[in-house]
């Protein structure tokens, strides 16, 4: 595709063409030749939507709800973006595809727009892929972004970091979900939804969500938690506690717990009303603007990792192989850091100079 | 440190001095200057070690069973090295230190040479360094060299791949450890051992553990596993495949379970025969060889990651630091594309002349 194609596509989605934002998407799903020229071009458009990610484990009722919220949004005259991401779904559509006719038929308009992504085995770039496509609903014109994913993995936890406001779903009384909360998420959820509120057990699962709000605000409890050796959990909690210390004297958002019923639309309301309340938190407090500068931060980091390793697979493949390099040092002929420097030694002369 | 002194340390080392040995390691713990040339001297003296690595829930009697397995070793008139790994703790010796004495005081002669290693704030590197305090022990001649660590995340499961063999200890009926197998540590495990086998529920603790060696055998059955979305288990489970996948027609190693008592020794030389029948599988396979290619090859990608990562801090720095290409994104005055190219585009160029 030529660079007066790719202009023309980005033209035509900025002028509300739904078939050249679902193209758009694409080419950013599957790094399509160009995506990058699109995605910048995109990014002066960006900065007026509202982004919440919603994560939870299978059968919460994720689908429902963010049905449901799409629809009060639209109610409201605003417009609406939904991406569902699957990271352990190397396929696009599949069981997701079933959501997206779904939500077609219940709203029944194009300002919702939906859309599901997955790993195409690519793991480590999903979630700056996700960021990319939130872009390009962004740019589009959608006011709210809504971004869904499946579980509590890594994977899930670097996907909804790219929202504004972290929603996490939860199904009373399954153990599952309290085993999940440890694992990393409870740390970054800014709002937790008690789905399938009528079901037994659910006050106690309320209770037992405010309990370990309670705990992750203290940092002696942080302690405690910290020991599980799961990554995920880990670096999130580290985050948490600097960001905790830095912001002693300001206003803080302590996590909110809400309670729904999806399927019949109870609680909605509330939880709508609780997300805006967090968004006026974020704009209020100068929040909004330093949660864009650090995941502008990390895109970079994410992209310079991802575009320095293409570099040095090419670099290592221009010098023989990383199986001839391995088999040398098997056979003691050399050592790993001989090898190390050996490969990034043209690299280092040239970084030096360019300095001087 | 002059490198007149390092080599003087290398040979006091290969002269068979612990005191020698025990300070090559605290400089591969902490990255001191000079350490990396001290490895690299080091690395065509190694290769004549068999290294075993040993992981397991706390209280499963992990240090028992080390302590017996290397007093076991030594009465063969083997000699012995330890290094215990602990990535949840910052600092040296502590918990572990005990252990150490503990050990010096069973076996009462230096041939069993007990170290503890910690994370010291660069978990990623953990690792490496596992790997490199292996080459000192094996350079320095011992016959046998135990790694021991806690837990089953990412960390652990990367220390103990760094090891010939995989021992995987189970506590008996303990619900824990079932999770535990099921979260990465399954998918590595050469041999499980089912310590304190005079508990209650030991027996039924081995039935359920030859259910999953069987189940992790079937590729449907993996399939079914692959979607807990824990990054260890994936990225272990997927190697697991493609091993399987090459190697149909030939001699394949059947994860042995086997029952121990450490405290009374039980079990023990059972335990030590099936270590030696894996080790000369290894070799007889050709296996053995193998390892050493791929595990040469993943600490090249290792170091050269942490190498360039240092070069890219370097290089952002010296372009204005990336806060500062945060806040001009967060601005909408350029995007995260356009910045990661122009902060390796002069790396670029350097590599396109210097392929000319």
């Amino acid at each position: 595709m030529s660079q007066a194609a790719e202009s023309d596509l980005v033209e035509r989605l900025l002028d509300g063409e739904h078939r050249a934002l679902a193209r758009v998407i694409t080419k950013i799903e599957s790094r399509a030749p160009g995506y990058r020229d699109i995605v910048s071009e995109l990014y002066a458009h960006t900065g007026d939507a509202s982004v919440v990610g919603i994560t939870g484990s299978p059968g919460a009722g994720k689908s429902t709800l963010v049905d449901k919220l799409a629809k009060f949004y639209r109610d409201r005259g605003e417009t609406v973006g939904v991406i569902a991401v699957d990271p352990s779904s190397p396929f696009t559509g599949g069981a997701v595809l079933g959501d997206r006719i779904r939500m077609a038929s219940n709203i029944g308009d194009m300002d919702v727009f939906f859309r599901s992504m997955s790993a195409r085995g690519q793991l480590g770039g999903l979630s700056t892929a996700t960021a990319d496509a939130v872009k390009a609903l962004d740019a589009f014109g959608k006011d709210r972004i809504i971004i869904e994913t499946v579980g509590a993995g890594q994977n899930e936890v670097d996907i909804v970091k790219t929202a504004d406001t972290v929603v996490v779903l939860v199904q009373p009384g399954s153990g599952d979900d309290v085993q999940m909360l440890k694992a990393g998420i409870l740390e970054i959820g800014d709002m937790f939804v008690v789905n399938k509120a009528d079901m037994s057990g659910a006050s106690r699962t309320v209770a037992e969500l405010k309990e370990m709000i309670h705990l992750r605000d203290d940092p002696r409890a942080n302690l405690d938690m910290g020991h599980h050796g799961i990554d995920g959990f880990e670096a999130a909690n580290g985050t948490e506690s600097d960001e905790a210390d830095e912001a002693t004297d300001e206003e803080t958002w302590m996590p909110q717990v809400v309670e729904t019923i999806a399927t019949t639309g109870e609680g909605i309301d509330t939880f709508v009303e609780t997300l805006d309340d967090h968004y006026e938190f974020l704009e209020r407090t100068g929040e909004l603007d330093e949660k864009a500068k650090q995941r502008a931060a990390e895109e970079i980091r994410q992209l310079l990792q991802g575009d320095i390793g293409a570099l040095l697979e090419a670099e290592l493949e221009s010098q023989g192989g990383i199986d001839s390099f391995a088999e040398a040092i098997a056979a003691r002929e050399t050592d790993p850091y001989a090898v190390t420097e050996e490969i990034l030694a043209p690299l280092r002369e040239c970084l030096d100079e360019t300095d001087d």
